[in-house]
């Protein structure tokens, strides 16, 4: 940390300041610039609140140096984490690409099914569905909840593929785990901190999305209260943030994949379904994400789009989701990745 | 709803889209310009997700006209809610403006009840303080829990202040009914789904805080789960929301006042403190949040804000707070409003 | 600025980063912390372009510390800059606020002639009006010119208020003097440098907005260019910026206004109707930007909003900018500003 | 145009709302809804501010139904625009990708012959590099102006390669044209409406980038301008919105591609270095706007970026734009696009 004085501050306020950075634990370097003094706070001391200094009088500003994320980052973990989503199944985070796809809620057991064989055809490893829906409105269809997870279940069983799910309470992370192979944890509920405990004190890899106006180091913070809690199998996914453009529902922000691969050893997938908000523009978002190094999609793909229950206007249908395939294989291939179901020995990724 | 039709859309694909509209339950009216057709779908349908429209052939955009909201709004309730705080005690809603104060978390028994005595002798009428923080970094100071709500409880009894404390999950909605007389739902929080149907589950007011960057409408349909779920006693707060500004931790926005008076019948209160994050911005912020129509306010206040756990940056001394309030009185008489404590017989506020 | 390397990094490669900050003229101390070498480099040289340093190998990131803005700055010049609007007229910056009205465009000579009087009976001491529309839409009416001009000028003349008006090319700089007696940039062009230079060149003062996404740093740079060419007199203008906002057409930030008077001596004033876009938040509006500390306000007015050629949702009608005016004056006294038109010994605002 | 009216307005208010829309030359239909009447107003009438209706008593909100563009719509022409950068040489918008280099600013006659000899061996088609430099700052390098533009053009001629540059003013457009092939427009001048007009009155093609916080309305309405005065050739560029992500200096938003391509006709390229800010994201941000549909790239490239003078931070060297360049090229195949140079029969790329 850096603390700049102000041109005017007193050697009294230096005094005080470089007193209450040493009783923080901290030890203090005074630099005397041709506009400033300022004081360089050396030593990691993450569980105290630095902004204090700020209240100080003759302080201008406090400049972090250290980030705030640790376990996360490459300096705790070179190699990147490849993440198992079933015991020896398909993976994330090494040299093949993930592909989940799925509707965006479980609304009967025929209809997971056919999605599951569906997309299993066109080659995904994963399958999405949500049975308990948090839904912005309180007057939107809210899910299957329990048997929505029955034929989830069945689905991933009759199809061989991994099972994901969305959890947003606490209760939920334990039952889940009963049906689903990764918990996924929704944009909604990433600074949802006691929800992140609980899916850091089970077993099942955790799919974490960013939340909607999340910073980077937000995001990893968030990753960090999962693996704390014991459960280092987290993969990240990138599904747009909020900005002022109308003409899609989130913005995608793919530059985050590689500023993510700089800092920090996670895997990191991107969602265009939400990441866009419309069925026309995830081909392209698709392609674009693989081309920036994502570790995977998860795609919603509907049956009957015109009649989903909820996010119909960004869903594919099976046959538009495998036409999506071959065109993201080519792409994958062009940056050496492989779009093929998991193996077991998956060298890490090009990052 | 209105269908906007591409100007190459045939008239099968018109046909169809009328069918889907029909089959929602929906009448529609067609309307052939100079450069579009479009459909206008007349009814009210809040259950059913009508961007399935979008995935029909022909179809260039789907145009809400309804809002998603309905409880929340003054077309069902035209007189303004007046929450009172405790039985018979302070108001928010009224023209009697309502000022919390406390810290950002509770550290000990000691510093709440001295702050608490001396905002009350300020004129304030509630007493905030986190007993559980949800801290964006795991390795921050995570709160004093149950522990934290008994010395809150006690600060309140001594004062006769209103005790606000931030709930995380629903079985802390049980647990703090105890001991606080209002349920906080944080920024963070805005969008659980779980936890909003607890908090209207049980009888305390609610303080919902905007999230960080929700629009208005999914603001209002987060107090409609609180709502629908039995409770109408719920209080908006606005706290900033995200935008590029670095100089300023979240970007308060005032015109979201007038915008929820003009359409909800909620009273709604601004946090100066998070709305800016520096204790230098917290005055004029507050008395810009009073001269643009807020209820009330809810204001960091620490004892020794050099040495607070959290948000330290933030936090008045109780002397600022007491100057802060002597300006924020002259300010609400200027728009007709007063700072005295509740009683009562609160008139509305003018909106 | 401080170059932080990264946990890898070589002695070779630290050397470089010191050799590189060498050649640019500055000196450098090399902190040694727990996790992190840091160079300290020490020297104000604004004219090197310091994220060079980023390529280095071994560099994590650069973290300026001194603010990039000079003669704007509270360093150069402590006492407030009050600008005198007529030369021994009306103010801004002073005491006294300047309240500043007119239509969006002139539109005729009876249109602004009459605005004039119902202003200037309501308190303003300056009339605004455009005469070269920069519209985003080339169908949009697109002003009087030099017409316009004229028409503004006899405006003025018979009413004793300061004239405001846009300039778009360094020729109205020119032009406009003959005419106005303040030139505005508005925010499309707060960071056109060629305005700004031609702008700095002549001698009326300078209404500068402030850009739809500019940063507080890129605001008084753009002042600075200003200043730099010869002209002292610059009155910022908050006019809202762009956010994910959609109730309001802009986000009219507040907190902006304490925070260049914390580092700038330049007046500041808020425009709530572009700041709004909504004739209905206008007034809520300005009473809380005058709340803030704001030393004016510049509002639309029109004598007919429901056929005004342009931005005719955010025009008030005279009546209503008169109800304003009486509002606003309360507000004002109570943070001890007052409305009345400008005298010469007009004292410093606190701030 | 739908015009919404509130539930309790009434006969007159509506009346009074149908003689205001006729009155502006349109026609109305009245729908009688559950909940709202609303009046749909048919015609198309751009040159009319219907803002203006949101004033008038009972009205709720207004909604707009056409798109404000017009000329640069696939409804006026449905074939994709291909420009050609030089009179038979290389084309934007067909199935050959144009990728530019060079630095960000011509900082002497070697620099610009070096990196022009070096991008063209790599397989770039043209050459950018500013002459005027509009910089943030006033303290910071501002170019070698007509100097500059001598150096661009001798580096042209000996490579063959397009030379592209920025025009800050109408009288840039004039000069420019000697000596560039295409003239560049900066996202702060995006809404620069006299340079807009300027710039097409002059018959070379105009590379319009998108500003900062610019809609895509707003970019297709500053494209018209320049269609509308008489130059068809405008090249869109994506570079970057700003946010409130501080790990990139922009976010590069992709998602305009394919939103582009859905409405207009122009072709779109995207600037990575910009759009990123920082060298490593470059690559990745290039091979992911490609894949996304992308019709070429503009990439800063300079010989040795440590001791650049302008946006030393995101500038490639030579030898890593040839790597870039030979990544790019498997993307594009794996797209069905190609890198070569231009021809005269360029077919339109697959939108």
């Amino acid at each position: 940390m850096i603390v700049v004085m102000t041109p005017e501050s007193t050697e009294a306020q230096l005094n005080h300041v470089v007193q209450l950075v040493t009783e923080m634990g901290l030890t203090t370097h005074i630099i005397r610039g041709t506009d400033r003094t300022v004081v360089a706070a050396v030593g990691d001391k993450r569980n105290t609140d630095k902004t204090a200094i700020e209240n100080c009088g003759g302080v201008e500003k406090i400049v972090p140096i250290l980030a705030p994320f640790k376990v996360a980052s490459k300096e705790v973990k070179q190699e990147k984490t490849i993440v198992e989503l079933t015991p020896g199944g398909a993976t994330v985070g090494g040299k093949e690409l993930a592909i989940i796809g799925g509707p965006c809620a479980v609304e009967s057991r025929q209809q997971i099914i056919d999605v599951a064989h569906a997309i299993k055809a066109s080659g995904a490893v994963g399958l999405r569905g949500g049975a308990f829906k948090p839904r912005t409105s309180p007057y939107s269809f809210q899910g299957l909840a329990e048997k929505g997870l029955e034929y989830l279940a069945e689905a991933g069983q009759a199809t061989g593929l991994a099972v994901f799910t969305e959890v947003l309470t606490m209760e939920h992370c334990k039952m889940v785990g009963n049906y689903a192979d990764v918990l996924q944890i929704g944009a909604r509920n990433m600074q949802n901190f006691m929800l992140l405990n609980a899916a850091g004190q089970q077993s099942k890899p955790v799919l974490l999305k960013r939340g909607m106006s999340a910073t980077m180091e937000e995001f990893l913070l968030a990753a960090e209260y999962i693996i704390n809690a014991g459960n280092p199998n987290v993969i990240l996914c990138e599904r747009g943030v909020r900005t002022f453009e109308q003409y899609c529902r989130n913005s995608l922000n793919l530059s985050i994949i590689p500023a993510i691969q700089r800092v920090s050893h996670l895997p990191i997938i991107a969602d265009p379904s939400h990441g866009t908000g419309h069925a026309y523009m995830v081909e392209p978002a698709s392609k674009a994400a693989i081309a920036a190094g994502a570790d995977g999609l998860i795609i919603e793909v509907h049956p009957d789009p015109e009649r989903a229950c909820s996010d119909a206007g960004q869903q594919l249908t099976p046959a538009a989701f495998d036409e999506l395939m071959q065109k993201v294989k080519r792409v994958a291939n062009a940056v050496d990745r492989q779009l093929e179901a998991g193996h077991k020995q998956a060298e890490p990724a090009p990052n």
